[in-house]
């Protein structure tokens, strides 16, 4: 790589430091992302990323689908399209969400630049500065960093080992009517859940409908994991009860592939609309090759199957996890039982701090994600996010073993010196998409 | 694809109505949308798109280049990457720059979803809703998109056939400090503009960079056509004089495939950190197998001499095109003469609307882009946009004839009743990727 001497980057005055918009205030690099570009060393393992076991696809033949769609096609793969997306994959991703109890018309469909696009398009259209959404506690880091380039107002709900508890959400909402105020929206990750491995209850989701319905509070529900469970068949998507009141969020990162970046949104009609407008301000159209790349897949590969693969894969590597973690976390340690999905949502004993607690743990290598990224509050500082999606099972062990010693010599260092560390965690750490 | 009859799609009430960001507002597809769905039949010679030739390339070579890729690599391929973009790609795309003069540091490229997400994201970092910006009259119609999503008041500023007026541009800024206001950046298309087809002359290029660089003022240079120049070497781009003050926008959709959706922003160190943050918070990252693939492209095959070939097939087209204005067009109509890219501006008779001329375009089998589009204040009435990016060169003669009639059907009816139109245009029309 060339370098440039004159080239100190970042160090230099911004001449434009007053012209920045005022969304662009809070745009600051995360401290801890320093830490995660050396996390990324072979010698340290990583239960910080949510990046998918890509290996595990049949690579030989997806590579061969991409090469004849490119040959026999590919003055459609490599040209413009329309910014609502490819009709036949719209058609394919109904077929998809039809597993979770979703009937819907494939024009009810936007293709999006992975799930992600679809959050911040969304956020776009309803989200004023200062306008209130409401999101379980905690919440997916990627949504609350779209939520914050728009400068809305996160209220955190509760959640326990059932997900989003309704009496809170019911409790949030009378809160925000008696201030005069009202959410534009619900943002929910109702199967195992993105950190904190839960589940929203099947007999709960009826309940959290008829609350949003009662306040006439329109619900996004992001489900990238829905049919990456461990047990049974695939639960019924909010959605699937209430075509008027949600907009459903998919996505293939995890159950095909996240470097073709492909995700959705399924909208009533008129939000719709707004959103395939708002995509097209935002990036003109989403890819043809990588859409006609996914429909083509989804059209001659045995994607059920696969997803399967990947099932079984997770399955392993969650109990591999599971295990560790019963089996040499110190007293005081609390974790979540994930029945799919990525993650495990770990709290260290009183006085510990996760994030302050992250360069011993890297120079003992292991990596974790602090919980604090996963609050718009400052919540979180006694939280971490463990992921074993990508690690094999022996090192997800290994990484744990290295885990349990940093946080048993956090707890002597506590019980020697007592517990003065100050806790500066304000707003919300974005780890990059290598953690997402 | 599955019908459904209860799904008068748009016609129902918006239970949401009341509850969009005022950004959203403005957010209504263009009267000229459903226009331009019919004009896509095979029947009609569509002038109005604005998509490359992607036929051209050597598809098998290509395909063979996503197949292995995908087959030896897939693991990183088909995996997340980070924000800022792949490094290798971002020192090919260095090269490609150097061909304008510009040297640059890969560090401060961040790779996009087409230069349309480049646009966004600077548009996001920079504008509050009522901010300035500074554009060309006419200016791109996607920019526009971009900028009016942020609610900026866009500016325009008059060009000739020697691009941008420095002049004009002097008096739009002291216009604006008289009143107390200040741009947030200057938007300009130097080379082969879209849609006026006009140049920035050379000479005029240093006096446009001193004006703005004593007025504080940032420039975003957009150059997806810079290396589709039809005669000589291409022009020394603005951000090779000034890296300080220029954000420079570049894309692989004209010069490789528009279909993977691959362009760059190149900024100032302190602007290119919010970029890649903005990025992120947009959609997590840019899709590895699009990044990847332009980067073996790059790597292995001779990119420069394809950009030949695509010079050559634009210059016949625009042969044709010009050749056909000047055998065809009724007195009283003007237009540029493109130096390379894909447009030709032209300038109906005083008292004609190419928009309400578009119908009776479309129904005598020839497709254009009414101006108004391509202004943010209404201007435009008498002026559209013709491509010959797409069609043939017979195809292309065959449509100026078929415009020429209709343009003639309309200057004698003008002569026999008047001309009484209203002009409803305010605001910018959004026409969609296939035209932009």
């Amino acid at each position: 790589m060339p370098t440039d001497p004159q080239h100190a980057h970042g160090s230099r005055i911004d001449p434009f430091v007053d012209r920045y918009a005022a969304r662009a205030r809070g745009m600051i690099a995360s401290e801890i992302r320093a830490l995660f570009a050396v996390a990324a060393r072979p010698e340290i393992v990583s239960l910080a990323g949510g990046s998918p076991n890509v290996s595990a696809l049949p690579l030989d033949v997806i590579g061969e689908l991409a090469g004849q769609l490119i040959a026999d096609r590919g003055s459609v793969a490599l040209q413009y399209c329309p910014a609502h997306g490819d009709p036949g994959l719209r058609e394919k991703i109904c077929e998809v969400m039809a597993l979770e109890g979703v009937h819907a018309h494939p024009d009810d469909v936007v293709v999006t630049v992975g799930s992600q696009q679809a959050l911040d398009l969304i956020t776009r259209i309803f989200v004023d500065p200062g306008d209130v959404v409401l999101a379980e506690a905690p919440s997916y880091v990627g949504a609350l960093g779209a939520f914050a380039a728009y400068q809305a107002h996160v209220v955190h709900v509760p959640m326990d080992d059932n997900g989003l508890i309704p009496e809170a959400l019911d409790a949030a909402i009378a809160r925000l009517t008696a201030a005069g105020r009202c959410a534009k929206f619900l943002y929910t990750v109702p199967n195992f859940h993105n950190p904190a491995g839960v589940t929203l209850a099947a007999e709960r989701r009826h309940r959290i409908l008829d609350i949003c319905g009662a306040a006439g509070l329109l619900v996004v529900e992001d489900n990238p994991y829905g049919l990456l469970g461990f047990e049974g068949e695939p639960l019924r998507a909010l959605r699937a009860d209430d075509p008027d009141g949600v907009v459903y969020l998919g996505s293939f990162s995890k159950t095909f592939a996240s470097g073709v970046r492909v995700g959705w949104a399924l909208a009533p009609p008129a939000v719709r609309e707004k959103l395939v407008l708002a995509a097209e301000s935002a990036v003109l159209c989403q890819s043809s090759l990588a859409q006609l790349l996914v429909r083509e897949y989804l059209c001659t590969q045995p994607w059920r199957e696969q997803i399967k693969i990947f099932r079984e894969l997770y399955l392993q590597r969650r109990d591999a996890m599971l295990g560790a973690l019963g089996a040499l976390m110190p007293a005081g340690c609390q974790w979540t039982r994930p029945a799919g999905g990525f993650y495990v949502w770990l709290r260290v004993p009183d006085g510990l701090d996760s994030k302050a607690m992250l360069p011993r743990a890297v120079s003992s290598r292991v990596a974790y994600v602090p919980g604090t990224g996963f609050y718009a509050d400052g919540q979180g500082t006694q939280h971490m996010r463990l992921s074993y999606c990508l690690p094999e099972p022996d090192r997800i062990r290994e990484g744990v073993r290295r885990l349990a010693g940093v946080i048993e010599a956090e707890i002597e260092l506590r019980e020697t010196f007592g517990s003065g560390r100050a806790n500066g965690n304000i707003g919300v750490d974005t780890p990059g998409p290598e953690v997402a």
